[in-house]
């Protein structure tokens, strides 16, 4: 693949890595997201992006959580009334949580611990696999933009190139329906591009001065995600110029005295 | 190109359409874009998607006002000392808007009469060329659902070739930093995707039934148009995949009444 892509013209191309294998704990993702795109004649370059989807992430980690396991606290049942949810996982979601955000029957929104405002924590039972019978369920990382960071690192060690890593889920959000997604994970690059103090084509100040850029990846990453069933959970983006820096996800972050838009 | 970009796997190739001129008023938008293409021997196909940046829109439909024709309100005045703002610009604000949202010192943010939320009712003074030293700002297209079909539309009678189109904004958001692409106008496409009874890889049914497409594919496209000083304001998408729809970007505006994420 060209710089960029098959056009003469900026250009960004997407590319979905096949056959990634059903992730367990403990296995070497990015040995086995390096395998799968060798093996599928694909490249990594210094600049490229991948894009995870969270949940191969999770199970690497070992976030799979078996709901008979689990014992709700009396706060969790009271919150599992209202919300008509089974109080196992409501006592998941409260644990993963700061605060509830809004709740009624059916729906549980809460402040993760990670900062993002999100229904359920995040925690979602598809994609899961349970063959067994055995009601599982799926936590996010414990730290995102660290994960993002080791499986940058790892690729830097094994290959030598500098890539950019963001970790993707799918959220609904205020005001618009329908879910995007989202980076809840990234390294090495700008997550949040401070662009203050460029210029516009007539000389003016652009007045977006700050760009959620990691969002935009992960909203891009997630038209071919979404492509076949959840079943395409690595995407290498090529063709993006972005300043070098050590971005994390948790710049996305809106401080709760800054939020305008709520 | 190829269907699938230079790659056998499933893939999304976004490619900037360049040397797009500076858009006057009653410009044939649609034949603009065409010439453009035809210049840089890039083709249209059924399936491909264009996503417009707003600005180009409003230039042809006429919707630069000129701040010294603009004569502020008693309500606008008082608006604008309260924000720090031009009453002239507050009026304009004001009359694009069903209400005011949030305002401090520096911060308008409105609901839309088009139904989004967001800071200045979208009017900027970016991109717009003054070199007459007139205080020129740009109002977003009257219907910019409309918009996007009539170009549709122009495209299909033209060439034969049957292509979505979205018209692109960049938007704060609540609960995350920096601005994100999304989509003000869509035609062609499932601007809010129903995924319902569709069923992952294990068989569970997907828990989020409606993708905001429309929306993340202004994001990516946000990717690209912010390349290169916002010089970048129409972006051809090849390769996604989406079921024949009439959808809309009204169809992404969520009733206040079900919005659980405020």
């Amino acid at each position: 693949m060209s710089d960029f892509g098959l056009s003469p013209h900026p250009s960004l191309l997407l590319t979905a890595v096949p056959n990634i294998p059903d992730i367990q704990p403990n296995d070497d993702l990015a040995g086995l997201i390096l395998a799968a795109l060798g093996a599928a004649d694909l490249t990594v370059q210094t600049g490229d992006i991948l894009a995870i989807a969270q949940k191969i992430i999770s199970k690497a980690e070992g976030r799979l959580v078996n709901l008979t396991d689990v014992v709700p606290s009396e706060r969790a049942e009271e919150v599992a009334a209202q919300v008509d949810k089974d109080p196992r996982l409501v006592e998941l979601i409260l644990a993963e949580s700061d605060e509830i955000s809004r709740m009624r029957p059916g729906v549980l929104v809460v402040r993760h611990k990670l900062g993002f405002t999100s229904a359920n924590a995040g925690i979602d039972r598809s994609n899961v696999g349970a063959a067994d019978g055995e009601e599982r369920v799926l936590l996010l990382p414990v730290d995102p933009d660290a994960s993002a960071q080791r499986i940058r690192q790892a690729i830097c060690d094994r290959l030598g190139v500098d890539v950019g890593v963001i970790i993707t889920d799918s959220h609904g959000r205020p005001f618009r329906l329908g879910t995007v997604g989202v980076a809840i994970g990234a390294a090495g690059l700008p997550a949040l591009w401070d662009r203050r103090g460029e210029k516009d084509r007539y000389g003016y100040e652009l007045q977006h001065t700050d760009v959620g850029v990691a969002d935009e990846i992960a909203a891009a990453a997630g038209l071919l995600m979404g492509q076949a069933g959840e079943g395409l959970p690595v995407i290498l983006l090529r063709g993006l110029k972005l300043p070098p820096s050590e971005g994390k996800a948790a710049d996305l972050v809106r401080p709760k005295e800054l939020d305008l838009y709520r």
